[in-house]
């Protein structure tokens, strides 16, 4: 057992979502609370999300910028057969790297596809930057890839989740986030200025306070998160308390999620 | 009528979504989404988006950059009476505005609340940066602001929505992007070089292929998007008759959203 330090996890990630269509707001995108959470399991903390469209010079900007700042960067979408799949070329250009078509993956697709259906639109899915190493893809064949810190993912959930799950054991990280939930019927308006003094004298734990409205009324979800767990319960209780003065019905869930 | 112009909205926006409750993938954000597809109806089009924590330099910093990026920025979250909810006073300090009590939303919050039940938290939330104009909450009361170009909302997506409804007559947008859409129980990959012929010769039609998979097996959604009409029906056609030579069962609709 390792001496649980009191602060957040200093293994950070960022998401970027590539794609036009979450931009268009014709898909909703559901890829960035899954990798939040599985992120949050190996003690990495997600510190930003970006969605930026199927543009060449904005991903490599992106990308470059990003990789500086965080532990990891997890890259979802643009790495299919067609016209707007322009990742794995971007991702080659940031690192200034030559885009190549790699060995094993190419072996990959052959045997998934056979001779027969094995075309160039296809085999385009095998070119991966120089230095990459591949991330298995059970569902689909077609591999995904890791440079450096950039771990690069299909955006279809299912691929990227059978992905995610391939490559997470190279991945490093600190001590989970734990929470505990309370919610009750009371707004947050009431209070507020109590929940500032119980946040106050619990500086390592992070307190949300998030409002729900629901046919029985308004109401509102109070979360503690921290990665102590003696610090994470004596805040709790005391928001729990908090809440108890105002109502004797308190829920130990998130209603407001 | 206007004469339609072929290129995208030069208009464009960058959405900012302020909340550890999103990072940490408790809460599923569907703000994007719908924000994406009013903006689009307005003729202005979502070219990123940032998820953020509640961490004061943070937002600070990211406002500022996009600021001037964009045309328009939304930021939802963070503009409760909690000590979680730090947005205003960040936005201030973006603008290098002082955050004060602005005398009309402090009206709408007396007569929403009461004398009994409108306390100093509540009364946090009628602190605007000087020079910021009210953003009308039909739904709970307590405003958001616009400030120059940037768009402050609540991060509950019914009062984000109608806080969005409020202050829409003041944005200015372009063209709309059309679109059209046909799937059929065709992978992508056996006709992706065709499909990249067909978006070389409609260089202002984004064309976007999207994968999914249905009990009935796998296919694709393909997705055509313009400003112009003309040009998205004459890609469109070229687009759906590409996909007949596959299968004669293609449908006029999106099964991969």
């Amino acid at each position: 057992m390792t001496t649980p330090s009191s602060g957040p996890s200093s293994f950070t990630a960022c998401i970027i979502i590539i794609g036009n269509e979450i931009l268009s707001g014709r898909t909703q995108d559901t890829n960035v609370a899954w990798l939040a959470k599985e992120l949050n399991e190996l003690g990495i903390r997600v510190e930003e999300v970006r969605v930026i469209p199927d543009v060449e010079q904005t991903i490599i900007d992106t990308v470059n910028t990003c990789r500086k700042q965080f532990t990891y960067i997890f890259t979802t979408g643009g790495i299919g057969p067609t016209h707007d799949d322009i990742t794995s070329a971007c991702i080659a250009k940031a690192f200034g790297a030559a885009l190549k078509q790699h060995q094993e993956a190419a072996a990959i697709l052959e045997r998934h596809y056979g001779p027969t259906n094995l075309n160039s639109a296809r085999m385009k899915m095998a070119e991966i930057p120089v230095g990459g190493t591949l991330i298995a893809n059970p569902v689909s064949a077609a591999p995904g890839f890791q440079i450096e810190n950039v771990y690069v993912m299909a955006g279809v959930p299912e691929i990227m989740r059978a992905m995610f799950d391939s490559c997470k054991h190279t991945l490093k990280g600190g001590d989970k986030t734990l929470s505990r939930t309370v919610s009750a019927f009371v707004t947050e308006g009431m209070f507020a200025q109590k929940l500032t003094a119980i946040a106050q004298r619990h500086p390592d734990v992070d307190i949300g306070s998030y409002p729900f409205q629901r046919s029985a009324g308004l109401g509102t979800s109070l979360v503690a998160r921290a990665t102590d767990e003696a610090a994470l319960e004596a805040a709790y209780r005391e928001v729990k308390a908090m809440l108890m003065a105002y109502t004797p019905e308190v829920i130990e869930d998130d209603l407001a999620a």
